[in-house]
């Protein structure tokens, strides 16, 4: 019984300046939602916390949500897209190597409540840990 | 250079009435900001979608985010935790069965921009797919 699929993604090495600004962010994150064609739900909530100066974004969705972290201090920039509705997989590498100068991008994909449980019948918790790199594979 | 962990929480055999319920939701969010020492930016946003009534809540959070999201359909609650500051696990079990009646509580543990990646030198973009079930294990 699915309920969607979550794209974690993570960018090292981006430039502190770019992911300081928060209007090359917002333009990033609403790219996401034109191009994906995803329906924003009242309105964006974004922040700027004090020096260094990291930047947090998060849109309520129909289909779920999509949120971004910067970390200017260390270089990183993460997002996650939570879509309940069948979406195509947007280019995060291309973009955030463009748009913020990420030396490395990646994606990990987790479907929520999949339907690889329903087969489990124990009625215990069920913790597991995600893998950081599993499946590399390149384009 | 890790910049936080995130909880993937998925609730199964919810009680469609309780997850329609959007003052239960947000007493069980804000049970979560308060237990583990949170600090919410602004107001957190609520809405609930009409027939059958999902809710979405998402708090903007010093350590990052907090995310909820309700399929009264199919029965399913689920969450994200995103923390940048250390903090320790919430009782996501135990809550979820006794405040929504799951019958199935799944909770995924995913290091953000985590230091493995480090070791790795390819600058191609690396993809993986987060498995739903590995290392189960109860308590």
């Amino acid at each position: 019984m699915n309920v969607g699929t979550e794209w974690l993604v993570d960018a090292e090495g981006c430039s502190p300046e770019l992911i300081c600004r928060l209007e090359t962010l917002r333009g990033l994150c609403d790219e996401v939602v034109r191009d994906l064609d995803l329906r924003v739900v009242g309105e964006p909530m974004w922040h700027q916390f004090p020096q260094p100066g990291g930047v947090t974004g998060l849109y309520l969705l129909t289909e779920s949500h999509l949120a971004c972290h910067t970390f200017p201090e260390r270089g990183i920039a993460t997002f996650n897209l939570y879509c309940c509705r069948p979406r195509p997989a947007f280019d995060w590498d291309e973009r955030l190597r463009l748009l913020l100068c990420a030396t490395r991008v990646s994606v990990r994909v987790a479907a929520r409540a999949s339907e690889e449980w329903n087969e489990q019948l124990s009625s215990a918790p069920e913790y597991s840990a995600l893998p950081s790199i599993r499946e590399v594979s390149s384009r």
